[in-house]
């Protein structure tokens, strides 16, 4: 009898990125895979769902399915539309470039398993940290331990997790770590000015300076530690050590 | 001598919409009021960053400027280059519209004060929990006493307000809770799938039914019971409660 549950992969690279190759590559070993992915690169476009026009799917191969859309949009259509069954298990990656600390709040690989959570379907994200030379073994190889343990153990309630592997030789990282989210410290403006052709001024945003914060047990220093980061984030996002404090106001 | 802050005024309706224009014009009451916001309808593109293209800003009166991205892109604009000096408040608003439960991860009007709290100022969202015939009268006049409040008193360190308010009359609105973030309980297919005149297909996200659970202290429960909702939502999403169990794991 065949146990192998369904695993739908997807991510915000696009569908033709060597990290979400990789990952389906390797998930073989552990189900029936499912690609569901934007057609193109859709980063920093956050947990957007495409609500104001239509989407279309073009079947690339078997069980490759490309989207013009974004990860959320991949996972609600592979979810509700594409895939034969409901999926066991998502996987969002691999992702070029890490999301560590308040990244995780735009990145649309981390949305992906966010928005498998809130289908209740166990959901992680795994994310390489570099900007170039991407080396994905390790990160591969730690998302088929991780995918095995989660079909096995469940995740708990609301839960997903989000995963950092340093760019090294599987060698050189040391071991994985449970961590929190980290804090970027803001460093200077994060907007450059500059004037077109016409003498019209426009803007770049993201060329800031930006320093995490030193602090324990964080995404960041585990992986400044070669070490994986695995960090549980929660779908529910309420400051519930606050409520106390402003129940005492009076507005 | 001019005690008055500096306020910035966002939404993800548009520079157009008559929540905003509510909204800033009451505000003028507490602070130096400043609007930056998309030039067009933004909903749905929860918390993007537009990094791939520069941003055009248009004047389109005094201390109005109208931006062609996103929420989050208005807000750093605004505090980086628009704005004389550093705002102490930043209102996001009125929403047309409810951002209740799971909803608030793909909100623009939730995003722009998360953008706001990550850049460390005070901030806060205020949606309107209708479809249509919006009555921005009781919102407003909340937001005007929920920015007094906070200016005078600050918020918790790395939170933001999330505030929903019942489209009622304000005599019928009976008080203001603090609450947490409610769930969407789905039920049923999210997509709907359809044939273009040329025989291809094409889906829609967003036609599931969703009821919400029926917990105590939520935003859903606060509005439903005719109160404004008030939630203070974490910039950190880390579920603490869930590292001690995935500590004992061996994965």
């Amino acid at each position: 009898m065949d146990r192998k549950p369904t695993i739908l992969v997807t991510n915000d690279d696009g569908i033709h990125s060597k990290g979400i190759l990789a990952l389906a590559r390797a998930l073989r070993e552990v189900g029936h895979v499912f690609v569901v992915a934007p057609d193109r690169e859709e980063s920093a476009i956050a947990h957007s769902l495409t609500l104001h026009r239509p989407l279309r799917v073009e079947k690339i191969k078997k069980n490759y399915y490309a989207v013009d859309g974004t990860p959320a949009d991949c996972v609600h259509l592979g979810v509700n539309v594409l895939l034969p069954d409901r999926p066991g298990l998502i996987v969002a990656g691999i992702n070029k470039g890490g999301n560590l600390g308040d990244d995780v709040t735009y990145s649309g690989t981390v949305s992906a398993a966010f928005e498998g959570t809130l289908l209740g379907i166990p959901s992680f994200a795994v994310s390489l940290v570099s900007r170039s030379h991407f080396k994905f073994d390790a990160a591969t190889r730690f998302a088929v331990r991780m995918a095995k343990h989660v079909i096995k153990h469940g995740l708990p309630k609301d839960t997903l997790l989000n995963v950092n592997v340093p760019n090294l030789d599987e060698e050189e990282i040391k071991s994985y770590k449970i961590t929190r989210q980290g804090r970027w410290v803001h460093n200077g403006s994060g907007v450059i000015e500059k004037t077109d052709p016409r003498g019209k001024k426009y803007y770049w945003i993201g060329s800031g300076q930006f320093i995490f914060d030193q602090k324990k047990d964080t995404d960041f220093e585990a992986v400044s530690r070669a070490c994986i980061s695995v960090t549980p984030l929660h779908l529910d996002l309420t400051n519930y050590g606050s409520i106390r404090l402003l129940r005492k106001w009076k507005i």
